[in-house]
């Protein structure tokens, strides 16, 4: 089967069968199809949309032309939690080690930031000697040892999908939900998981900024998960505010390991929140317990016996990390960073955030990447404890910037300071669990 | 202005400005837009249609991103033919001499063949010594010397096309008629011309089958022209049966060589009747004769007094080939080749030809390409006499191959004797000019 005529038939309207998705993604992996034909084929994909059949297979072929981990002799239920991405959405470090104190595996394979959102692999990686570079085999013991690991992707994972997505990106591809769809699941569904959890963000600092695009996604990954024996649910939470109360790398990790030690901070809440409320569900979804209620019970318990926080650290020990950060999070910051607060201009409420304009800024002090291969500097961040609905008056600080200098700061402060809408009237306050597709 | 933003633009149905479109073009020439973006924009260009205004400014953009020709100093209307292409058109080395003869310099700049289509190129390199990669200079000079010149498309000329039509070819998204308006007035806007007659073939062989996409192909050209100064017209012919007697490259030059000495075989004549529309069209374009009939009578008489053999033999030595072949045309033929026939196998008349089945067959046998480097057999070939319309016996030849060996032969007897469906009524004859569009 040749390219050209796989990418007429979709570029004509047609639907593609079995076999020339699976010819494709074979092509994609095996590089028999060039860059530009796959660039035209993804493109004619997303204007001329794909049938329910189609996505299901392009999932299916993605997902098959990699590894499939198999974690059936694991004597627990193994599930995990995916973010589609947002700001300061820190909270798989906090889930992992808490799910896994209640008896659930966490096989949890996760991403490097991109753009204005973080990745769970930069954050780890500010925890000194923090390795995320696991072979399959090493995986598999740290998960044995304390029950979640957290890894990249190998190149043995769903191998089509990091060419699939660095094409999308460079070539305007990237939002349509059969192909964000295919991205994800084909990555979870390697993880040979029993359960998913899924938190797909909206709001100004989410990738899906309206409620109904996060819900098509939602539902649509609902049913492929579901489609492939993975019992899978949605929390579509609010991105319209960064999630907690730091942004940035080292700070997001103090935060969370500030709440395994039940030192929960008034703006870290929604952290701990959003993070009870998916552990929860993965709880209930496994079978461990019968109840949202009771599951919250239990996650509350192991937060608060402390067994959560030995469990992670004991994962940072397994993965080669510095476990004192876990006694003295202190150690996480940087002492020679500068701070400098953003001072409000006028008096009034804070009635709506800028959270990509908040996101765009912490990858301008280089916090996050704009290309795949940039270095990230795990040490800038911004802090705040305003939230929409605060108060605020002329002078007061609505947050404060972690730089390398007065520069970089310069460089970002008017940004940030616009980031923050400031009304005369208290605006309605936003919900942060916005809504559950199951 | 990134590609993405660009791409996103065309993707989402939106029309492109003239600097959006500049500045994709720029970024084929220089390379700043990768080849997987160059196609992802096609595609959606492709899928969502250009307008009126996008198409003007791609040629403009395409044309002006490499050298414009200017023979403003030559005393002489400046008149230029191109085909679409089919399987044994060859008027090009008829309608140069013949219109050149007449007072009209003929700047021509030729393509090579691809697929089942032959080009100009490779038939004119079976005359031995004969160079078609000529400077600009050495162009001009030729051009002073006899009236017209032939070469290839230099790197200066509309440089953007020739990346654009290879991943064009890759990714399927060939057939869309503004962007092959752009491919083939690029360039010939680029030659300097007052007038331009362009021979929009369809039917079996043609690279538009059905009439009606022909026409509409022959209006835009034409309305391009017409938009860039030049004098426009396209005749819509038949490429319903493969044109005059001799299909190949050194037996297509033959078929030209006896038609400028005047020895036409009958089956040649369709080539010197469609060769003779064509010229006589230039010559009134450019003013050179009032009506057609005058300017009919004018090409004859340049063909029947030697004059426009005389100068095609000029040509064949200001560019380097051996003169001879014009007194003794059997020199172009090959004596180590075998000849084959294709015989019938039922009674009636030849009711349809797959000529692009023809065409195939010739690639086959080496007289074609199918990639862009590959090389070509200039031997090889295929005669016929037969015509829609012809009456046939069991066991009579339709026609013969010339090939390498009997092995070459097998391969493609099949394929020629299918090309020609034999029915037992006579069917209604095919015109050979079928419109004419100006």
């Amino acid at each position: 089967m040749r390219p050209q005529e796989i990418i007429a038939k979709k570029r004509d309207g047609g639907e593609l069968t079995d076999e020339e998705i699976g010819a494709f993604v074979d092509g994609v992996c095996d590089k028999s199809w060039a860059d530009y034909q796959i660039s035209a084929l993804v493109m004619a994909m997303f204007i001329r949309r794909l049938s329910e059949s189609e996505g299901e297979h392009l999932v299916r072929s993605m997902l098959y032309s990699g590894e499939v981990l198999d974690f059936s002799d694991i004597d627990k239920p193994k599930a995990d939690k995916h973010s589609t991405g947002g700001v300061g959405d820190k909270t798989s470090l906090i889930i992992a080690p808490v799910v896994a104190a209640c008896g659930v595996a966490v096989p949890m394979i996760s991403g490097r930031g991109l753009g204005h959102t973080g990745g769970t692999l930069d954050k780890l990686e500010s925890i000194p000697g923090y390795n995320v570079k696991l072979s399959a085999n090493e995986f598999r013991n740290v998960i044995d040892k304390c029950g979640f690991a957290m890894a990249g992707q190998t190149a043995d994972i769903a191998p089509a999908d990091k060419k699939l997505y660095a094409l999308r990106d460079a070539t305007a591809t990237v939002p349509y939900i059969p192909l964000i769809v295919a991205s994800i699941m084909s990555k979870k569904l390697a993880e040979g998981l029993d359960a998913l959890v899924l938190d797909v963000k909206t709001g100004s600092g989410a990738f899906m900024a309206e409620l109904s695009d996060a819900r098509e996604l939602a539902k649509a990954m609902v049913k492929t998960g579901e489609r492939f024996g993975v019992k899978t649910q949605a929390v579509i939470s609010s991105m319209d505010q960064p999630l907690g109360k730091y942004v940035g790398n080292a700070v997001e990790v103090y935060e969370c390991i500030k709440i395994l030690r039940s030192e929960i901070e008034p703006a870290a809440m929604p952290t701990w929140k959003l993070s009870l409320e998916l552990s929860a569900r993965m709880l209930v979804l496994t079978g461990i317990e019968k109840s949202l209620e009771s599951a919250k019970t239990a996650c509350t318990a192991k937060l608060e016996s402390g067994e959560a926080l030995e469990l992670f650290r004991r994962n940072i020990e397994c993965q080669g990390g510095d476990p004192s950060v876990c006694d003295d999070p202190e150690k996480l910051l940087d002492g020679s960073i500068h701070k400098f607060d953003i001072l409000a201009e006028s008096n009034g409420f804070v009635s709506a955030i800028d959270t990509l304009a908040i996101g765009n800024a912490m990858c301008e002090l280089g916090g996050g990447r704009t290309k795949a291969d940039d270095k990230v500097d795990h040490a800038v961040g911004f802090t705040s404890d305003v939230k929409i609905g605060s108060e605020i008056r002329f002078g007061d600080p609505v947050g404060t910037v972690l730089c390398r200098d007065k520069v970089q700061f310069d460089s970002v402060e008017n940004k940030l300071r616009s980031a923050y809408t400031i009304s005369r009237d208290k605006p309605v306050q936003v919900g942060l669990i916005l809504e559950v597709i199951s």
